[in-house]
């Protein structure tokens, strides 16, 4: 159960409306604020959508306690007796500054504010805030309610307080926060995903690969290796009876071979973004957005759960959640047995 | 069940013994040569392993004919009457090319002769070669009995017979061939591969995370979307109801962002080698890799397993390969019971 009784969430697109499922599958009052008139609509999709896969994961049994999900009409309404502020509005510094002073200005001194930026450094998120201190980064993997990953990050002005709280709070929604002790950009995962990411770019433009072939390369090799451990221990594997040092020597040297093109930045003009949109329409054209997310959570229930039955990475964080499950059922039906 | 028939495995570590596990799990007999004395061992604690996960697939039934396991001395002797051989030598273009002429010598002229290489050109390693015409590359990914992906590609020499047998023969271990159609350094995985891999390191040499943070960041989090979509099809599902064209736009600004180190080659020297194998042993210490192997393994059979449930992307390979077993198994109960 969650150590947050009530939390702000801040802008409601994909992200934000994520957020507030799985805040408030995991008990946690939830104010949302976003000035698209569709909010209502896309929360409770979205709030759908997490349920079922809770339900898929047996983790939504009746006895249960939901937080509300309630939508207001302003940032102060949302934040004015918020535990937890979690701001999700549009990648941009100006947007997110004009936003953050709102809630900075409403929420209660000792709440935390957490961004969800995925590039933006805390230092800059809290440069105009009054209350810097408690501005960090919280931030999360879409599907917000399925993923544990949450990086978290302090600025030059954050209190340690303020990273232990969102810390706690995050672990109390059966995530895995990953605290990011350095501020760089980009954090740590995004780093590894936009190196990619621009290699894919360059290999789609010069016409090497399609976005399906890509893919393929990506899921049915490594992804499923990253599914369960990550590169270094993967490699560790490899090696072989010398271990790590004996991989990375020997695979050391290939770094020096000019096989990327890292070095210049892809231009994403109009030519590349329609042969991008053609190929992937060719790929997954056939199905909806809303067929594409069900494949998606289908498919991460079923290896969370293969996970947990082996009792390993991110099924370890599913069992901790089950074993306190199973612990409130058991309170809630010795209070039951009481009346 | 393979088309190949006989296949010669030349260079038995972990890539060529594993290999050689698959071929012989698949039907294929085989033949294995290796320099290193300690070969016999090597091939039979892999088979072992491969076989392990195979019957934890369900995909070792009785009826399965599977195909010899024969350690022979000498590379003619290997690939005299082979109709595939797989080269996994190691990574080095003058070695390469040194077992490859012997190879060419030797093989049937209608035989297949594919490299295991990640990251040398198929066009350098058939220079060399009187028949270079059926030499393509066939580059696996670890572990090779268990995951599907193989990558093949041909050289400016290679005749289109080759590619087609090459990948005729991989779908009959069972594998997804991808044909990498535009021959390129490191092929498509490894161009991706290698962009992790400097990023990775650079925020290891800056003290910006540890291996275990990097590793948990990736398996908590993407590694756990890459099992089953790859980078673009993800991307289409969180792009919401604009789809790939809104996200890609939205998303695309960033890659001006200076916000990988990607333009420098990180100097691999003592310091950070042995600031990598430090916290790979703090990380990951207390497993043998024998131990680590296993956890892997069973992992990945328990992710398949999900996926074929779903009957979405590696879950298909498998599914393909039950029905095929199915079918054999069928008929060797009505050729019983023709006795």
């Amino acid at each position: 159960m969650a150590t947050t009784k009530t939390a702000a969430v801040v802008g409601a697109g994909v992200i934000g409306a994520a957020w507030a499922a799985r805040f408030a599958l995991a008990g946690v009052d939830v104010r949302v604020v976003d000035p698209n008139p569709d909010t209502s609509r896309i929360i409770s999709e979205v709030f759908a959508n997490a349920r079922h896969a809770w339900q898929e994961l047996e983790l939504d049994p009746e006895s249960l306690t939901r937080g509300s999900l309630k939508i207001v009409d302003s940032i102060t309404e949302a934040v004015v007796d918020a535990d937890h502020v979690q701001e999700s509005a549009p990648e941009n510094l100006e947007v997110k500054r004009t936003i953050l002073e709102q809630i900075d200005a409403h929420a209660p001194i000792d709440s935390v504010i957490a961004s969800s930026t995925s590039g933006l450094k805390p230092s800059d998120l809290q440069a105009t805030l009054t209350h810097p201190q408690r501005l960090v980064v919280g931030h999360p993997f879409n599907p917000v309610y399925l993923l544990p990953l949450v990086e978290v990050c302090g600025g030059t002005q954050t209190e340690q307080w303020a990273i232990e709280t969102a810390l706690e709070t995050y672990a109390s929604l059966w995530m895995k926060p990953l605290h990011v002790r350095v501020e760089i950009d980009a954090f740590i995962a995004d780093r590894l995903l936009e190196a990619v990411w621009r290699e894919a770019l360059w290999l789609v433009h010069d016409g090497v690969a399609t976005t399906s072939e890509i893919d393929d390369a990506i899921r049915y090799g490594f992804g499923l290796r990253w599914a369960q451990m990550g590169l270094f221990e993967t490699y560790r594997a490899a090696g072989g009876e010398g271990g790590m040092e004996h991989f990375i020597r020997q695979f050391g040297p290939t770094l020096a071979l000019p096989w990327s093109k890292l070095t210049d930045v892809c231009e994403l003009n109009d030519e590349l973004v329609e042969r991008i949109v053609a190929q992937s329409e060719a790929q997954s054209g056939q199905y909806s957005v809303r067929t594409l997310e069900r494949i998606r959570d289908r498919n991460l229930v079923g290896i969370l759960k293969a996970l947990e039955a082996n009792d390993w990475a991110a099924g370890n964080v599913l069992a901790t959640q089950r074993a306190s499950i199973r612990e409130d059922s058991s309170q809630f039906s010795q209070q039951l047995s009481l009346y």
